[in-house]
């Protein structure tokens, strides 16, 4: 048995996310889904709570063929025990799937195997351009995500809870 | 759709919790497995990592006809904001399930739906039993949680660590 | 212009408080009430959020002639700096009125001036008795606080929540 | 009895502020005045102790016709569980005035009823423009602020403070 | 170059400590001394700051044939991180000293080489009945401590200070 | 006996550092230096653990005329408490040397005796200098760090790893 350990942060979760998704299973029997920041919420960089993300992510996890673990990690502020704290919270697993250079290094140095998963169209498929498409107030964003995150955005009120906390009033 | 959340520590997961989440999903269609003190490990109450109790978890929640999401949560050191971080942390859910009575107390303070639900002959199905049974050598603890936890303890080295950890050596 | 400080839990505050406060009165002009453990709730030792116990204090205080400042003091894990974590919380005082031997030897080693207040039966007015008295279904208790608080108690719930949170269920 | 709450850093307390809770205590009997970010101090955009802001506020709410709470507001690091933090601080209160669009959005989502107060001649009016002008050296500030603002400032030496801790010497 | 690591509290350094530190000076070059609990300090088993402790071990050290690198640990509330912590604060090191029963537990499970320390007359030489001598007065605690140990302890006041936080005087 | 405190990040340390230590010790018989930032590695301005930045100082301290302490401090998150904290993790001191505005301005108002030691070369011995160099590929910075560390920095891979934890990748 073979597992594999893929992190995001999925302010929100989409289709790049789930077609790299799509790659790691053909390799490894079962995926562990780290969600990165997860006591982040509310900011413009991460407006959903892990709660709220879960539920968008796990109905796009039943359409792939393996076993998906959905773990929430909380940031430590300690880069130098990083990997342990991921270790400690996750089921053990064999080979990391990441291309952030921060998390490559981290467990290169602690050891891991480390696999640079081909990014899908990253120009297009990015949270970071989703989130702005819908402060942009550009429909388009719709097409980037699974219909249930869509979905899950609109029923949450998200769209208007990230217009809203993205307005700047300093003091 | 009815979503109901089931928190315990799961040190280790027993024949009793799984007697109540039969109970549960009798009454709901999806359940929310929170894991108490996911932080903790390594100690007397505490012997097992978040990581390693899904593991010893998953298994035994397959044979259970619902959707179940299992969640680990990290202590607040704050009762008075508790409620607020296991919504966080969780997907939406509508009834609580619990019988601690301080769980109890802050989600019905929050205007939650609280049913405790009966408990399985708890004298005998309970972690601290077990714990005091693998501490004192006695097998009879194999008989009281799935055949997956049991093995999953094994594998780990999870009664050397559980009889290490106990001993205490002050200063 | 001279000012006090005097620390307590008020867990909840009781008329052994309201003497002390009485007599300080006395020798200052005003007086910072800081609340200790102010991120406690919900446990046996501290039942009251600190928003429920500065509600309570307040209308005792309109009986004292003195300015009273209430402010909410969150312990900090550290002992040593823990006179700075008051110091910054505080308007500026002049003398501590204590009569821990941890806050007194914290303030003496800061080279702060601590008078020890003379404590008014000591043996009846307690927290720690109250608490007691009110879980032991002794209605006494309220013959021992102001009646602000006999009444404010009664408002929140307050006794069965301290007779909930004191019923322990380990795992 | 109708109580409200008004959240700010007060870096300093000026007028707009004073402004802005005039016409709170027309439409509330009560006024529970959170201090924000009260764990801050020595920076930039935080030069003063939540202790010396307290010191500062205190004289100028005299002058309301309303009895007034000041709470000191440590920062949480999530904002999925600061409304339920800022709810344990505080005695209740049924309505915030606030412009801050997070702030807002918190409150509302938690579905309390929130006001939006005028802002008294924000651009003007702000602590931003404050600390701006006294790091330029422009006395025109003292004007900004009442009184008693403006010489307990003077007193603890935060002029000095201000440009000190504003020039960076990182490494 | 060969270096040991020996983990302790020093609450305070004794004649025990020493006898180790020379058995372990005859096996490695080079020894990081780490401070165990270095946030702790004014409570009846952790009375001295680490500042104070390093003041009490460094002269002790000189006596000692090796480098000697004393580093105050910080505690984590997690012990599945600690391993990772304790490398993070301190320079490489080859093999554990302790016979500390988790520390032993925490390092084996990194694949650490861990050596436990034949043990000087422990019944008399401990933090834990010096702290009680000291407690109750009687002097012969001087005798297990190296003088700059006890000279030390006498200057920072550390005996009246160890009898006034024992005290308890709870609320 | 006299001794004075010089803290600084030493990402890495550098000739500069070495000329101002040089300086002190004609000042004072023992130097404490200060690790600030402790807990932080693997980023851009903190390339460095605490662990690896010990063991590039200690071989360039001794040529030093004085004994010289290596103390890790923890970033505290509050300004008011840092001297607070930083004189329980360190042996007393006398006098403090530092050219940075906020911690000149938080010992001044504490009352400690700080000295601005006469910076060498600021433009061109600075840390961020060289982690500029470094990853620039300018292989100049080996002439600005003892060769000790220019060694240590090889042999932990700290090129490499600058150079992967600069290059960012968010979402």
């Amino acid at each position: 048995m073979n597992r594999g350990l893929y992190i995001g942060r999925f302010q929100p979760y989409h289709l790049g996310h789930q077609a790299v998704l799509q790659k790691i299973v053909e390799e490894v029997d079962e995926v562990v889904v780290g969600l990165g920041s997860a006591q982040a919420s509310h900011t413009t960089e991460n407006p959903f709570t892990a709660g709220e993300r879960i539920s968008m992510i796990w109905p796009a996890l039943r359409g792939l063929d393996a076993t998906c673990y959905v773990i929430p990690l909380v940031d430590m502020e300690r880069n130098a025990v990083w990997v342990a704290h991921v270790e400690a919270m996750t089921p053990k697993f064999d080979v990391v799937y990441s291309n952030n250079p921060l998390v490559v290094q981290l467990f290169v140095e602690a050891g891991m195997e480390v696999r640079r998963p081909p990014m899908y169209r990253r120009e297009v498929y990015s949270g970071t351009a989703i989130r702005r498409m819908i402060l942009a107030g550009d429909e388009g964003w719709r097409r980037l995500v699974p219909p249930s995150v869509a979905s899950a955005i609109e029923e949450i009120g998200g769209i208007d809870r990230l217009k809203n906390v993205s307005r700047s009033d300093q003091d």
